[in-house]
């Protein structure tokens, strides 16, 4: 007997690999997407949830609900950080797609993923690829939340490496690092990927063009939105390629063997000048005196991903007619 | 012709490391040290003169002048944090050495380091084994002294590991990051040497019985304080051995051939939980925004040494008799 699919929602802010990620959780038979939640990030919430209900119509699946996130940072004050510029004035790559004609729920993304954790005990995985505010909203929602999650598979990082909004900082962290240290330091069973592992994992020119031969319903969908990524990549990296981040994350959630991890406490600095760095301090050296990170749950950082197996995966899956 | 050796004042905290790297530095010919400047780290300042003193009558070596460092940070508030659990509470493996004869210039370092520089344009390299006050001092009260400087190679950072006062901080950097952040965006050649490369440096339990069976002054007065050190790296570390932090950074000013680099701009955060953070800008992305990185002045970071060639020279000028 195959083992029940794991329920996940995601929580996203589509995007272009958000659309990519989501297409390819809905082809994925060891997964079931019991919801979408939206935050802002690659676009603000209020068009973040637009994109949500327009790619489960492309899909033919309104069968999913989905739940508006948090407009605002946790703290609140914060200026948000929209990169737009990455994907796109509508996020979905200048496209300018008709409307979608549903809506989201009444209920709070906060308040839905409280709702599904209790419903369903360490059963429910959320995938989150956009910044944490609306997990940490859970969480100061219901602290039963951290025990009720299953896992909480999270895009956010760049550990040991420069950061892609300036060189301490990965995009999710930096759009709202107090809310990301809570997610971290919560004691649920986390597993980040960060850009440390995302940037290994590259579409090519090549792989796109497979794409557009193929009758895929979704890859000819994405290779119409995928052109602003690609100018995106080849002016900020000198690539002729795109960086699967959203996509990894999500096969992290349905295959983790894809990736190997170390374990470890993770902070996320909220001041100064590396505002959103995330920091992994990995047990080696036993320090005399009391640190930041003593005594902090310890959560799964990606260290090693296989490239090609990934990018295999996701090509399959988005070719399917 | 052989080449003219390269003037080294060498700004210190002894230390019991520090003391290898001074008589190291003294065996070299292809160095000239030119004086030593003081400061807190290891010791207090004023045990830091008192060692450095005692360190060159050992080596009968008093025609060297010593010039007594900064007693406070930068910002004249922090707390210092002084490792005597590492060195011993006299700095020097408590051996409790009868006192000095020879005396401290009445010039304070930044003032002995700006005058230097101005006497020899380009060609004096200060070696700075502590935090970075005395080089921040001199910066500001000369704004020349960055272009007379040959070089400022430095022991300090942890580039992309963990630190090792707390996850995110190697102690020299810890020590003073406000001095630390003016010294690397200050313009001058510097090349930072740190604890992601001198972790990789051991002296061996094996290494030390070589020393204590050799006839050199050196070797033989080294053996008596390393007791206390190999100790503390064998209660924090788990480990057999030492780090030969000082050693390596003075090594690299000798033959920077020993190890390779890379070149960034490098920051240091000054608030937060990952205060004393050092974090290098490879370039590899092109931000579109300004970043707190951008128009910094490019240094040299360590990123590998050629750790057996670092200890065969250094066993070999230590066991000189």
């Amino acid at each position: 007997m195959a083992a029940e699919p794991k329920k996940i929602i995601i929580d996203t802010d589509p995007g272009i690999d958000d659309a990519m990620a989501i297409f390819l959780a809905l082809r994925s038979p060891e997964v079931e997407v019991i919801g979408l939640t939206t935050i802002y990030g690659n676009v603000y919430t209020t068009l973040a949830t637009r994109n949500a209900l327009h790619l489960l119509e492309v899909a033919g699946r309104t069968d999913i609900p989905v739940a508006e996130g948090s407009h605002v940072t946790l703290t609140k004050g914060t200026k948000l950080r929209i990169a737009d510029f990455v994907h796109g004035a509508d996020g979905l790559g200048n496209q300018n797609f008709d409307p979608p004609k549903g809506k989201p729920l009444e209920q709070s993304a906060a308040a839905f993923l409280v709702e599904q954790a209790k419903l369903h005990p360490g059963k429910v995985t959320v995938v989150a690829l956009g910044p944490l505010t609306n997990i940490a909203l859970a969480i100061e929602l219901d602290p039963e939340f951290c025990k009720n999650i299953g896992q909480i598979v999270l895009l956010g990082g760049a550990f040991s490496v420069n950061g892609n909004v300036n060189p301490a900082a990965e995009a999710n962290i930096f759009g709202d690092p107090d809310a990301a240290d809570i997610v971290f330091t919560c004691g649920a069973d986390i597993l980040a990927v960060g850009i440390n592992v995302t940037h290994q994992v590259v579409l090519t020119d090549a792989e796109r063009d497979k794409l557009i031969q193929s009758n895929g319903k979704f890859a000819q969908y994405l290779c119409k939105i995928l052109e602003v990524y690609f100018s995106y990549h080849h002016e900020a990296y000198s690539m002729r390629g795109v960086y699967l981040h959203d996509p990894t994350a999500l096969l992290a959630a349905v295959n983790p063997s894809l990736l190997t991890y170390t374990e470890g406490a993770v902070r996320v600095q909220t001041t100064g000048i590396t505002r959103g760095l995330t920091l992994l301090y990995n047990k080696q050296k036993r320090f005399g005196e009391v640190t930041e990170w003593t005594d902090k749950p310890t959560v799964k950082v990606a260290v090693t991903v296989d490239a090609p197996a990934v990018v295999k995966l996701l090509m399959e899956r988005l070719m399917e007619s």
